[in-house]
């Protein structure tokens, strides 16, 4: 287990690595921050997030949004992007870019113009462009570049706490972190800022989320770590089985700590272990932020075939029956049988095997005597868990989800108007 | 367009053929219904309906949920039952009898066996078990026995009433109705009665409709007709993208009109425009009474591929972010953008065109410049369509789908407990 203060890492389903501590926060060497009102929000709410390396040599990799309505920003770092070693990132809160046309993509090429000058880095195919907010309206792109020179003048090495405060929309809170990672060459710093609440899943979510670190690591080392953690942990989270056209993870390298992390050594086990600590906990702070939940679930779902495995899971994290349960805090387990029937048509009947909590209430398909007082008061908790056997070995895959309640229905019904 | 007092009849999009009229109520000749409280449910609500055709010729034809945990009473009909001639049918409410395993197989068997005494119908395998509620208790058997032989001395030819009230769960009102069919040779009644809310789709739902006629058709073209219907009416309907483990769809035809409807004539269409009119309109009624909902969407998608189509439509009308819009007549139309990406995967660039209630709102996957004042009063209604282009042509597809609101977190936030 952890000697780290559990401020961050709070969930039982995330061992923080014993190599890794919090810190109070700022950024690893080589990086700042800011993060400034730019009006696309109302109010004064700070709308624009800037991130900068100042070190030339910085490595990178980044994942998105699957989605054939890929958001302006989407496209154009996908197309115009250098992605493995992308200096600057922009952000903006309130307006996604998306469905947006042409205009949409030359707003976020002008967005990515503005940051390349603003940040002073060489070109603009090494400045990302992330937008999150409403769809399909078109982005008041002066309030944009203007607020780019002013959150360039911001920069800062602690700005995290803003630039993470930025990129929030429906957020509850904002969700950043940074940590020290001891490897055996010495110390390196590891920071995380990310958004993340409604349509979350299948694949990431409107999720963003960036990550620095002043290790030194190859572009190719960058993507193998940050491709594997993702999987593990944005991957593996459903608010509302939603897929996003916005979503965007992306993980610097300054280098600035002189430590190198070389491929296939401890060193890169274990910051793969940090990283790897930190994405899960970040999805489930996600997932405990999906827009008014109050509990997440873990669904484990073992049996012999992988696809049935991986699609039993998915229909419960995304059952609206199963959540309103878990917002309930009911152990209504039919549910979760009633899931599993539609996950896995023509092949009733089923010998399912459910535990909730560690409580067996249903075997072969039959339901199990159990105490349900006692299962009624475990279902209470922060984070319940239910475990899902299928016939068979072999294969088995974990989710986690947010419940559905009423604050979900009141974020959602009038969002845009 | 209809000559019917549009009682029934009541949305946009059905038209009630000019030769269907509706009846005050009451069954086709030859069959006889009752609803009785036999103590599943609490404080006397009726819970018990019985449903017998007295002629020993009736054909049917029957369809079930494809669910791998279906309840006892499906596995009993599928594969103790000659669904091509189902005189009678017994269905309680309260307990769905699923996830029961073989003691509740036995306990839908004594449900048959009593109706089959009961209604003094020659084998048991001419009788057909339903019931719906809570999945994974125990099915109360004395109480459900004891209640059929009630129900077996209250049988009815006006007891669809009461049939309709002892099959209904979380419905907010009961579904049935009485229609006449003029023929050529002759007229011949057409009757329904379903319950259904929560659970519905993706193939029909916790649906439960049993309809009858007095005409006399082939088992042949009973489930021809039942088989075209049902795919146009309750497999075109979602309320919350779940699959029951208990969906049972059964029509019987008494004969008792004299009147036959030979395959392949002029009233073989006649009669089926009937049923698929009323089967449209009962999906279209447990739409509207999606557990809660306050508004029913319709989506129209059209492009040059099938699955693509039929994806696309299955994702709007699954989304709780287009769900929880429609809830709150708020047009949204980045929502349906963001699904439809969902739907169709490494697509992007997608030139989508949307247009909700006749006004374009995306062309190409670009915004339309619009009046949102007059869209935001046009969402504001009973019903809502959709309307969404994909590339290409030749293919199309439409759903009806509940919205998603307060109500429905409600109901099913604490349903067993």
């Amino acid at each position: 287990m952890s000697e780290v203060a559990t401020g961050f890492f709070r969930s039982r389903w995330v061992g923080a690595p014993s190599h890794v501590s919090e810190l109070p926060g700022g950024l690893p060497r080589g990086f700042r921050t800011s993060g400034v009102a730019c009006g696309i929000k109302e109010a004064g709410a700070l709308d624009l997030g800037l991130l900068c390396s100042d070190a030339p040599s910085t490595t990178s990799a980044a994942r998105f949004t699957r989605s054939g309505t890929q958001s302006a920003p989407v496209l154009l770092c996908l197309e115009r992007c250098r992605l493995e070693g992308i200096r600057a990132v922009v952000v903006n809160s309130g307006n996604a870019n998306a469905a947006t046309g042409l205009p949409g993509l030359e707003h976020a090429a002008a967005m990515q113009a503005a940051a390349a000058r603003g940040c002073g880095v060489g070109g603009e195919q090494e400045v990302a462009v992330a937008s999150t907010g409403v769809i399909g309206v078109p982005l008041p792109i002066e309030a944009a570049t203007t607020g780019i020179e002013t959150a360039a003048g911001a920069l800062r090495a602690d700005g995290d706490g803003d630039f993470a405060e930025a990129i929030r929309t429906t957020d509850a809170f904002a969700k950043h972190t940074s940590l020290e990672v001891r490897l055996d060459a010495g110390a390196v710093r590891l920071s995380a800022q990310a958004k993340g609440a409604g349509m979350i899943s299948p694949r990431f979510a409107t999720l963003l989320c960036f990550v620095q670190s002043d290790a030194a690591l190859s572009a190719e080392t960058c993507d193998l770590l940050l491709g594997v953690t993702v999987k593990r942990s944005f991957e593996r989270i459903s608010v509302d089985g939603q897929l996003s056209t916005s979503d965007t993870v992306i993980l610097q390298c300054s280098g600035e700590s002189g430590i190198t992390v070389e491929p296939e050594t401890g060193d890169e086990l274990r910051f793969g272990e940090a990283l790897d600590a930190l994405l899960r906990q970040l999805a489930l702070q996600i997932a405990h932020d999906g827009e008014g939940a109050r509990r997440v679930g873990r669904v484990v779902v073992r049996g012999g075939e992988q696809g049935a495995v991986e699609r039993t899971a998915r229909a419960v994290a995304d059952s609206s029956l199963v959540k309103t349960a878990l917002y309930g805090g009911d152990p209504n387990w039919g549910r979760i049988v009633q899931a599993v029937g539609m996950a896995l048509p023509e092949t009733a009947p089923l010998a399912v095997d459910i535990a909730i909590e560690g409580t067996q209430v249903c075997s072969r398909g039959e339901y199990v005597p159990h105490d349900a007082d006692a299962l009624k008061l475990a279902v209470q908790r922060d984070e319940v868990e239910y475990e899902i056997g299928l016939p068979g070995e072999g294969a088995e895959t974990e989710l986690f989800f947010s419940d559905l309640g009423h604050e979900y229905i009141t974020i959602n019904a009038d969002y845009t108007t």
